[in-house]
């Protein structure tokens, strides 16, 4: 209000008993290390963690004179982080900084850290699709559900109709990250304007259909979100956008929960989707080789129609054993698989890389 | 993470050291009391500031043995409102909440009150349109913008076109928060399946084109942002959108900041507007009126080409002797307005019943 106020009316400026603060936070610097700050002169400790921090890592700021705490981390590689304060051990996004990582439950601050590595999905001069967001009816909540749509560039002025990508997100985030924070939809617009991917249409969902307190009703989610994909969202995104309706140019993929989804899903439904992307999931017991046993012991007829099946995860997951587990299967039972054992922990940087690399790979 | 692994692998559940709480915040009981808590034990203060508190109130959370924080408000009108905790003086949004409300500048947490009275903007099991998210090429800023466009439901079934309402916000927004915050889709919605308003495009634009921290260049903004409406923004909508292309049926609105938009690029820009709409903005000085005099000093030209110029403002609002003198200028001229004086202060919940009202007199 006292920013509006100024903005409107510059001659209050004189009235105004305290300026803006001349710091901001964050401050990238040239060479990548970031500043982080905040004003609390009551508190007595305030530590930052970030998505670039390995394990349960967290920097300390120390406090100047004027109750300014800050602190100054080594160069980071490029990309697009979340990161939070613990001020007394309260979560607090940063007052200064308008950028977020929204989620499911919680919300951090995010800072974007430019540079050549990141340049794959930062926005750039080069055509740009739209993201569309959508309200349906889903037969498995019987409630109206929202969903995201990537078109790309040139999707209005013609009439052609393009391959599908579902694309599934984590536990901790909605159908809304995909192309809030993960940049699915620049990405795409990158690698269309370079000539490697042809243009697609994604779909991303909301993978918690069964969200609620009660873990009976959780318990659900996996077999909820199946149904909610077949029934509701594929005939929805067929019927509202030019979509190819037929297995050949209909992929799936997730990471995390999404991951998970995407085998669940995925191998049941192999009438459905001829590409799978596993992105940071595996598994952690037999149950799952009972669950597909048709598949996974019918080698042939499933090799026949997957003609991807990405398997990705970064050697730092907390998941990466059971990534592995999963690979073994496959290998195990004569499944052709893409094993991508990659650098990188249970992050965002490592799924933007993932849906980078496996794009251009899915209609092939 | 921890409650991904929980997830995932509920065995995992015995081998935690600590259950996640019980208690939620914001709680919203039936009577639309809220309670809001805050676990923050090392605190002094903690007080809550929310959109439905007059001027500047704000009030005081208790702690309980646990560092536990918490207030419990009287019955709060029902609507959707933003608020955040001070903590000792620090801005922190409700680490157990992941709604939000959005903006250009920092971020607040979110609680909706559901209720009749504002059942005009709900969710409700009605035919929705689409929110889109484009970037186009701005001549004005020489770069990427960011804009959001409404279809109603049936835009893709058909081939007709469509009224639009070029949509403003204010000064602490963005071009997303008519349709995140200021449910601008589902008040439309809504109308439209009650039978109160005819399908129309929304086009919301960004109304920050000179956003700097350099006031030399943020004093251009309304300049800037003028050019950008009309040699980009309605350019790019009516080749994208299926938009009828004529002044009768094209309308301009914006509230606050984008009320003084609307002002400004609608009254120099006559040919291309027949309808505007001035939502808590007003004006100050004479200023105005010389820099309008072509427009204000020519009534019957004007009031034949302005088939509705509505201007409303709540009698709390900060702004309120401005939008008088607007209405008493109006009067003094001759240009024929709509002048309502409305209960209510600088808030959304006023804006979205503004929208709420305008939205079907636009195209009579």
């Amino acid at each position: 209000m006292k920013y509006l106020a100024l903005v409107l009316f510059p001659a209050l400026l004189a009235a105004q008993p305290a300026a803006q603060p001349t710091w901001r936070s964050p401050e990238v610097h040239s060479d990548g290390r970031v500043t982080f700050r905040l004003q609390a002169p009551k508190a007595e400790s305030v530590t930052l963690r970030g998505e670039w921090m390995a394990g349960n890592q967290s920097l300390t700021l120390t406090k100047d004179g004027e109750g300014l705490w800050s602190v100054t981390t080594a160069a980071v590689a490029p990309d697009l982080y979340w990161y939070h304060f613990m001020v007394d051990g309260v979560k607090t996004i940063d007052p200064r900084n308008h950028l977020l990582k929204t989620g499911a439950r919680s919300n951090d601050s995010a800072v974007d850290i430019p540079g050549e590595a990141a340049a794959f999905h930062a926005l750039r001069s080069v055509p740009h699709g739209t993201v569309h967001v959508e309200l349906y009816p889903s037969a498995a909540t019987n409630g109206l559900r929202r969903l995201h749509v990537y078109t790309p560039p040139g999707y209005d002025a013609g009439r052609g109709r393009y391959p599908v990508l579902y694309l599934l997100h984590g536990s901790g985030d909605t159908d809304r990250e995909w192309s809030s924070y993960g940049r699915a939809n620049l990405i795409a617009d990158n690698l269309i304007a370079e000539g490697k991917l042809k243009p697609l249409i994604i779909v991303m969902t909301d993978g918690h259909p069964a969200d609620a307190n009660d873990p009976a009703v959780r318990a659900r989610n996996t077999e909820l979100f199946t149904r909610d994909l077949i029934e509701s969202v594929i005939p929805f995104a067929e019927k509202k956008y030019r979509i190819e309706a037929r297995r050949e140019r209909r992929a799936l993929a997730g990471l995390s929960m999404g991951g998970g989804q995407t085998l669940a899903a995925g191998l049941k439904n192999l009438d459905k989707f001829s590409a799978l992307g596993v992105f940071s999931m595996g598994i952690r017991d037999d149950a799952f080789e009972k669950e597909h046993a048709a598949v996974l012991d019918a080698p042939a007829t499933t090799n026949a129609r997957l003609r991807l099946f990405w398997i990705g995860c970064g050697k730092d997951d907390f998941l990466w054993e059971n990534a592995v587990r999963l690979h073994e299967t496959m290998e195990k039972k004569g499944i052709k698989h893409v094993w991508r054992a990659t650098e990188g922990a249970h992050t965002w940087p490592v799924w933007r890389k993932y849906l980078h690399e496996v794009l251009p790979q899915l209609f092939q």
